[in-house]
């Protein structure tokens, strides 16, 4: 090896597509072409500019044209003509937001939620009288869980479902206006049945005492009739218009004492009997509620692999035209410059790229999970927990990061990102609720935050004494390094005045490691000190405490995810042999790790862990990295695999490049004639020289 | 005065709603007023969900509607009916997003680029001949600058306009496809006339010599004739559904050798007389282009006030319902929490309520020397580049933060802020353009930045031999300080442990100065000194150079409009005479300067400008003037003045206050009854301690 310690050299770099396309593609690759080829299909793309009547009507076409694709069974059971296959389903599921996301999220609400709920929450009884319509599309259906005023809080939802024993039917009612259903995908048009959350009430275990609230239960419910009608007692609304995914009849249901049969009660996990007697295979009922809503975890490992395509989706546009678009002359060559030669350009999309690579190898592990959970291989408490715990992680940086990326790559392409034929407004407009929806960011990183802190005080209920005393003394000894500025010093001393051998510091996987997981060990560690401290306290005061440290804790919990991500990635290295592929990507890999470390610098220089020295550094080098990779850009994006079909923006066309070649020979033909107009500054230049 | 050195008092705290509306109303506040109340009629709002050819026809009716409210002469000369008042006209103009900023950009595009170039680069003679058709709408036109090619780089356009004496005509012609005009507003349907952009080309000053291209000026051209149809040898094309604006026909126009008068060559900086020969008041053609390209730095000033007013309506949605919905349980009382007592909604959206007031104090003097420049006040060619810089910081950082704000409050609101109904994905939707048109953010940062060098460079061109050594020494002993980590040691010394003395020193306005303004300075100092080693190479190398710290740079620049926003705050501050408002208003403004210095922390670590003990504060001090911000936050927003016809969002109806007061009296009657059901967990641990 030539290869100096200063200075990698870049010659050898070399993305093998078709490798890096199979890697990408992942375990479910077979799956994944399938579907692609369905979402080719012009039948299926979104028409920009159409009123949401329009959209709608066209969308539940496409749901039928799913349905004869045999593009939806996958999840189903066998015997109802499904496959069982749980993981190959989301991953499918997931290709459909290149066609039109309102069509991804239909067929979710359909399928992955409604459908599922029946599923997973019905006994075999169930499945057999609900599935089949519910899969061939001929009874549409909602999934009535969101109320208008509780939407993350579930378990305090308003709605009732109240046991009759003597007609053995519940009652469900709309108690008040807040406990409306709302925001519920088929509710407004097309859902015939539902599935509706509500309070379980039984009645008192004996004569004359208080019924009982067994908490939110799931009940099979019908919403019209034959002819489309609200059924007597459900009264149905028109959420409108909407900031995207307008091919979606999002509505609302309100129930004023509707009565089903006790037989409705989808009652996998807790049962009523004729003479209202509750059983439940769960005796808590936190952790039987908690395990009802487990199932439909799905729902945000879909979300996260579908924003990731969009992401690749808006990558594709904004480099393809990066690489193609001229724009200003700045090193005084005849030809103006592409945009992504400006350093600027690299910086916006380079990390965006590298995010979005390390973000897509954590979800094919979440994917993988999910399908060991589902498929019952490994069904234990502990992974359903992990798979929760992990899509609350990933979830929200993988939908926040594809509106950042959609956003960025609009902007990258100026007034034509803005034009719907780009589709990156278009794209984002309807992602935006996948931001919110199946669990808000916000809310599950701090659910990711408070698993993080109950492990920790899980790892200390545990421990002996010594392992605790170590502990101790490791931390009791970064603490007088961090007060003292000690660790910094020294890194200080080594590193003064030499930016290589700090830039080799940084590449080196083990120090990424380090940091970023020594930021979230950290970062839990010190809010659990904070919290300890109000442990004995009133519930009130404890409540208190823990607010005014929710923003570091979320941030914990931002950590976490960072570092998932880049172990994704890193193990994800391991399978690359081809060694100019793996070349270029382990420096995609370490400008994903270096932005992540980069943004949070702050905390790495106060807690001691980088020198400002080396910190200097990190900048500058990120610049050189993203360099680097810039030749490979275009290889990496065609890599995603998305044929014209997919893509489908004027942008990523070749149209620009078109142009520019056009412009360039137009003025070479000029320049070459005799009529070929002087500029008057050279003229100005030449009488000030002449005179 | 009791108030200790460690905590200040909050007792006195409260916003004089009235007095904040007049300061915040500003100068032109009666002008603001008079635009409100038509802002304020129906006729004017944007309906959501319409296809682009009805929004297209309300938005031009809209405009005929403006003219007979008489709300769009105020530019233009008295003798026309005008009133010669640039920045009230500005002030109207921009509160006029609020009814839908179609309508705003679209009469944007008529009286203020279209108009205007006739205005300020047209005679007299273009004046009297066109001026009133523009300002009655009886022409309505198009301003013809950007290309497909050339956006940005206007002085690159590729259309030009060739001189003919033999028929004292000027040819327009699209050389080549990425000549094409585009992204034009009033363009695709409505425009009969337009300014054109163009490369004036006249004959050479002597027979037999090449003909000479004088640069981009703009022509008088008439489009369509009086059927709509286009005139021979004009094409136009319609750009089609964009991410937003749907109000506004964007379009396009091709010229094959079409001819215009000599006449209708806009001559104030540059005129051709009858046989051909080029005369200009200003010699250096560059300088030529950069006053006429000048006139239309008002695009650029409108929009940053109207992105601030859209940041506006996002915070009053988003506060009021913050304030209303409750959400969770934390402190197990039996109400749940409202949303705005969560340290995070706090954090979420309360430093942005802080630079959104910042900025439009900023905004405020932006458009008092813009009055200046353009009333002849203060036309000085000096001034003219200050208001061009100023407008350069300005617009990107107030037209980013308004995306940014409207994304937050539409995820601080959950699904109802993704409602059409709520606004704010239609409000970002049609904003989302504003950060590249009428220059692109970036390019305007690069300006700036090239400004902050040039100065920089100036500064020490006339300076004599002992100020430049008085500076180097100061700049050694800067960097000798910085190098060993000094004047870090001296802060960790003074602040260990002390957190509170900490934040004291973080609330002093001198101190917030010197931070802001120590690393605008040592940014442009570190840029210049790398810049200055390709000094004296090849254009191409120092382009090369200049390109290796772009991102530096415009980061210099990035950090150059945090202190003209703080400079504004707290300069705004002194005209409070109320002490509970202004008590409020300078928390608000320290949350402005410590967001700012949070978001840049590691540049003032790894400069040694703050040292890793009192950094440690800073996030803690924030969370706690969040907190102290947050009883007023209502009152703020309040005092932006808007009224129900202007915010127009359910979320701010008081709907939800109502919804939530129903379920808890709702709750309450149950608990009250004897019919209240128990929860099935109360009863377990009841049957616990029992058995």
């Amino acid at each position: 090896m030539t290869e100096s310690l200063t200075e990698e050299t870049t010659t050898d770099a070399a993305v093998d597509k078709e490798l890096l396309e199979k890697l990408l593609l992942g375990r479910w690759a077979e799956t994944r072409r399938v579907s692609r080829a369905v979402a080719a299909d012009p039948q299926f793309h979104k028409v920009e500019g159409i009123t949401k009547e329009d959209h709608r009507e066209r969308v539940l076409k496409q749901l039928h044209g799913l349905v004869e694709a045999g593009a939806v069974q996958r999840a189903f059971p066998e015997e109802f003509g499904g496959q069982d296959a749980h993981g190959a389903n989301i991953a499918a599921f997931e290709e459909l937001v290149t066609a039109d996301p309102s069509l991804q999220i239909k067929s979710g609400v359909q399928w992955g939620l409604f459908g599922a709920a029946v599923l997973h929450l019905g006994s075999e009884e169930h499945h057999a009288r609900f599935l089949p319509g519910i899969m061939d599309l001929s009874v549409p259906g909602a999934f009535a869980m969101t109320e208008i005023g509780h939407g993350s809080d579930v378990a305090s939802l308003g709605t009732t479902a109240t046991y009759d024993p003597t007609t053995e039917e519940f009652v469900l009612n709309t108690p008040f206006p807040a406990a409306t259903k709302r925001y519920l995908g088929n509710a407004a048009v097309d859902a015939k049945d539902a599935v509706v959350f509500a309070q379980l009430i039984t009645p008192g275990e004996e004569e004359g005492q208080a019924p009982i609230n067994r908490g939110v239960h799931a009940f099979y419910c019908h919403i019209r009739d034959e002819q489309g009608n609200p059924l007597p007692g459900v009264t149905i609304g028109d959420d409108g218009q909407k900031g995207g995914l307008n091919g979606v009849d999002n509505g609302q249901f309100t129930f004023d004492s509707i009565r089903i049969p006790r037989t409705y009660l989808l009652n996998r996990y807790g049962d009523v009997a004729a003479d209202g007697t509750y059983t439940s295979s769960i005796e808590s009922p936190g952790r039987r509620f908690f395990t009802m809503i487990g199932t439909l975890v799905q729902g945000r490992v879909s979300l996260t692999g579908a924003a990731l395509a969009a992401s690749k989706l808006g990558l594709i546009g904004a480099i393809t035209y990066g690489n193609q678009r001229r724009q200003f002359n700045a090193s005084s060559t005849t030809e103006e410059e592409v945009l992504m030669d400006y350093q600027l350009h690299q910086r916006r999309l380079i990390p965006r790229l590298a995010t979005t690579l390390a973000a897509s190898f954590a979800h094919e592990k979440l994917l993988t999970k999910l399908d060991d959970v589902f498929s019952g291989a490994d069904d234990s408490d502990q992974n359903r927990q992990e798979l929760e715990t992990l899509a609350a992680a990933i979830k929200p940086i993988a939908t926040w990061h594809a509106l950042d990326t959609l956003q960025e790559a609009r902007e990258a392409c100026g007034g034509a990102g803005f034009m719907a034929e780009n589709r990156f407004t278009s794209l984002r407009a309807d992602l935006d609720i996948y931001v919110t929806f199946e669990g808000d960011n916000n809310v599950l990183l701090q659910l990711v935050a408070k698993r993080l802190l109950s492990d920790y005080a899980a790892e200390f209920k545990n421990a002996d004494a010594g392992a605790l005393s170590r502990y101790v003394a490791t931390q009791a000894q970064s603490t007088v390094l961090h007060r003292f500025g000690l660790r910094r010093a020294f890194q200080s001393v080594q590193d003064t005045g030499d930016e290589r051998r700090s830039a080799n510091w940084f590449k080196q996987p083990d120090v990424q490691r380090d940091l970023l997981t020594d930021r979230v060990r950290q970062m839990v560690i010190d809010a659990a000190g904070e919290l300890r401290s109000a442990a004995k306290k009133p519930a009130a005061e404890q409540a208190a405490t823990f607010n005014e440290h929710q923003y570091e804790i979320i941030g914990a919990a931002k950590a976490h995810a960072d570092l998932l991500l880049w172990e994704a990635f890193t193990e994800a290295l391991e399978e690359i042999e081809d060694p100019g592929t793996k070349k270029v990507m382990t420096w995609l890999r370490d400008i994903y790790a270096l932005s992540r470390i980069e943004e949070t610098l702050d905390w790495y220089l106060i807690n001691g862990r980088v020198s400002a020295q080396r910190a200097k550094t990190l900048s500058p080098y990120i610049n050189r990295l993203v360099a680097r990779v810039r030749p490979h850009a275009q290889d990496i994006v065609d890599a995603f695999g998305y044929t014209d079909e997919h893509i489908r923006m004027e942008v990523a066309s070749g149209a620009e490049r078109e142009r520019q070649e056009e412009a360039i020979e137009h003025y070479r033909r000029l320049r070459a004639s005799s009529s070929a107009p002087v500029d008057e500054k050279v003229l100005l230049k030449q009488k000030r020289s002449g005179s």
